[in-house]
């Protein structure tokens, strides 16, 4: 059941005044359910009881935090249909969607698991002592990974499960050994409160201390502010837009002591037609990316806004093609109507921009909140001077640029901001041909794709889900996949510590049989 | 022979105005040599042959790199006599220090070469791909390190080699495949332009491009601006004050692009000794502890600025004995008369804080920019409630913190700033019996040590040189040893990616022979 209050850890908590409610986008109206936004001292006491939950939670084994992981995946099941109703309700999206962002909210959870009972991602490394060296002997140091404290994070709003309350930032710091402290999405609070009581039953089942988990309320800027600015709050994941992203992220670093924040801001994830993709397969990619353009009503960080090509006939082949393919397909409901609003300013200033042509727009008319999608093109010249046409457009929208040459080509891609994304589309032989290309898109993004869609971001220890600024603030991180654990952790030295008193994974029998570098070899043996 | 031109690239330029000579400590007067300041238009000749470089260089093999690498080292040797008289003229450092750290500075170029040549640093993660996964298929995707861009170094006062024109920013950016500028220390100018002399010569026998380094001359803090924001430099690293790296790493989190500043800015390194390291060896620890202060002039890092120990008459004899041993030392040169007044106000102030009782003032007439050494004493609480006397002075100076028991340590400790390193002196036994104490000093610093003393940095992979702010500004990173590298690269995947493009790495047949993750096993395999 939804009570609208906070989990100030296992407490309810709702001690302000100022409430708000979420929407149903296919109803095209508030849902029956009342929230209270988070008070001052609510944050404080989620915040101290996080901070003092750290310091037993921290020295947890890695098997009784994968237990506890498990079980957050078994009670997110156990809500069964309240859980799936009420996320449909407040996304507007389907049922289908909603099952199958669950099974990969519980996947990610389960992943982490499996990483902590294998173990070896604490990146032991040793390098024994030599007494009799010269001119100095060479003392025995030990290196791994430790949890760094309470981790806020801020959920999506395209992905209620997983990017949000039990996503892939909560699973991986609870992995990490950091208590969570999470600033509810206003989208989906009434899911986010389901979801927190799962995690808080797991957290009960598994012996966990109190404080290891909390859920906060929030529908304005303040709640989160605070939670950044918190001393006790060590480090910040966020899932969002470049302007929510790029504030937190100046905010934590004003801080007296400034903690690293990790934004997954989007991007508007270029796509490259090379000639052979357009003369030889052309209509299949034109079909393949109407449905990625549309896909969830384009409201995916990874969705294509833009595909570059070289003018030839292949190319107009390739824009008539997707234009007619796009526009038989029919609108889907946005998560919310401020989205929907934003969606369609943005199509209508793009739109307006000097150069540009309407290649499909979907007119007929629909219910409310439903994304009506479009698709632009422009030439190589005009995008090139008009900054406008790079930004993203929350939706299903996208601009195909006829570039003048692979010179011209080279030129946007070395313009553009840093993305999530970068999509080549060719035959092999290509790559060489276009090397300049492929290097300066390269250059630009976290994950290149050959012939593909970047929609659909898979969750294993190669994805690198983040990009150059603005794409992430932190280019050298991902938030999705298992190295995501690697943002809550900081290495620690030990330098000629007592075996009995090192932690496990840095002690000369390797206790827990995890890969380790020894004297600058990787093994997974004992140190005799 | 040393002209005070700058280095851009290859080419010696010196179009400014504004000059500069560096300082004979020892003579108490200026040097012969006199330095022009780069200019706006040199820093950016600077970082644009950079960028341009950086286009080729990120391509070389690690095996081309190791050798660029170590035919620096060769080349510094090569510069014999004259660099090591320039070093301790321009110091005050006498010729052993500047002998051994010479051969340090060698052989961490050697150590990045020999990383290089082995190649498994870039860390690569394979996942197969998995064609009849239900309900989707699993892509190929693969995942390893990639340089960033063009790096500012800006080098230290106290280490004119070894964290300097060619130390450990320097070496470990060079090995990851990005181009360095290095913004000269003004009290070592002349030392900074013979080492870069030798790191060209070396890049011209071994076929780098012109740009891979560039050296330029500033006094105050313009140049560095100037460079921290150029849009072209794509990450810092610093070695000196909080004030300095602070004001960098503020910058460059203004940048329309943020880039990452790796700025170490020094701590106090609290050491604690345990009742039984009082009781059983005070004697010894308060003679090593003697030297440990006073070392190079107290002129390090980690130079241990605080000692902590509870109350009781061991304390007070160990207190006695460092005082008569400290007193015994001859006071050394310090680096230039500005480090040398910061250091007399330093003691000034904290000598005159409440509470503070001196236990040894080395008070016989010395030479000009010589410094003598001083220890306080101060009872837990004052400390406690003063936070002038957690400051760092740079130089011969450290407190003795008297607590009336193991809580007041341990609230003492949580209160303390980030440090590099915090020591523990005992027995073995109580690191068990004093838990609270060792856990609070692990959670604030980036090297823990037992029974030891914090000065001597070990390079080699297990050494954490950093610790949590303001000790340094990402506790992530480490600025010594050979993790090192792992500031100037970001993971780059490849999906779906054709064999034959793929970076060497990532192939199939694993042709560097590295040791790789795939399908989450470690493994030096080929992939069938």
């Amino acid at each position: 059941m939804i009570t609208g209050k906070n989990y100030i850890g296992n407490e309810q908590s709702a001690t302000g005044s100022k409430t708000y409610s979420t929407f149903d986008p296919k109803l095209n109206m508030a849902t029956e359910w009342n929230f209270y936004e988070a008070t001052e001292d609510e944050i404080d006491a989620a915040a101290t009881k996080a901070y003092n939950a750290f310091q037993e939670y921290k020295n947890f084994s890695g098997s009784k935090k994968a237990d506890f992981l498990i079980a957050i995946a078994e009670e997110i099941e156990a809500l069964g249909d309240e859980l799936i109703s009420t996320y449909t309700k407040e996304s507007g999206l389907p049922e289908g969607r909603a099952k199958g962002e669950r099974g990969r909210t519980m996947g990610q959870l389960k992943a982490f698991a499996t990483l902590l009972k294998e173990g070896s991602w604490v990146e032991a490394t040793i390098d024994t002592a030599q007494p009799e060296r010269e001119p100095f002997p060479k003392l025995d140091i030990r290196k791994m990974l430790f949890p760094i404290g309470p981790i806020a994070v801020f959920g999506s709003s395209n992905f209620p499960f997983a990017f949000s309350t039990a996503g892939g930032d909560t699973a991986s710091a609870l992995a990490a050994g950091c208590p969570v402290i999470v600033k509810s999405h206003p989208m989906h609070a009434g899911t986010g409160e389901l979801v927190s009581s799962a995690i808080l039953k797991a957290a009960d089942s598994t012996g966990m201390p109190d404080g290891v988990f909390s859920n906060l309320n929030s529908s304005g800027i303040e709640v989160g502010q605070q939670l950044v600015l918190h001393p006790k709050v060590k480090g910040v994941g966020f899932t969002g837009s470049i302007k929510g992203g790029t504030a937190l992220y100046k905010l934590a670093n004003e801080r007296n002591e400034p903690i690293p924040v990790f934004a997954e801001m989007g991007s508007i994830n270029p796509v490259v037609a090379l000639p052979s993709a357009l003369s030889e397969n052309g209509t299949e990619w034109a079909k393949k990316y109407a449905g990625s353009i549309t896909l969830g009503a384009g409201q995916f960080c990874t969705n294509p806004g833009l595909i570059l090509g070289i003018k030839n006939t292949s190319l107009n082949q390739f824009i008539e093609v997707l234009g007619t393919e796009i526009e038989k397909l029919e609108p889907s409901c946005m998560l919310h109507p401020n989205i929907h609003n934003n969606f369609e300013k943005g199509k209508q200033e793009l739109s307006t921009q000097d150069g540009t042509d309407v290649i499909a727009s979907y007119e007929t008319a629909v219910d409310p909140n439903y994304g009506q999608q479009k698709v632009l093109t422009v030439n190589g010249s005009d995008f090139l001077e008009n900054p406008k046409l790079h930004q993203e457009v929350f939706g299903p929208f996208s601009i195909v640029v006829q570039c003048a040459n692979a010179n011209e080509l080279t030129d946007i891609l070395h313009q553009l901001e840093g993305q999530l994304t970068g999509t080549i589309l060719g035959d092999a032989s290509e790559i060489k041909t276009f090397e300049e290309v492929v290097d300066a898109l390269q250059s630009r993004v976290g994950r290149i794709i050959f012939n593909g869609v970047p929609t659909g971001v898979e969750v294993c220890p190669s994805m690198l889900h983040g990009g150059p600024f603005p794409a992430s603030t932190d280019s050298r991180f991902t938030s999705v996949g298992t190295s995501a654990i690697k943002r809550w952790v900081r290495p620690v030295s030990y330098q000629n510590w007592p075996q009995q008193s090192l932690p496990d994974a840095l002690k000369n029998d390797n206790p827990l049989h995890i890969m380790r570098i020894v004297d600058s070899e990787h093994t997974n043996s004992k140190i005799d």
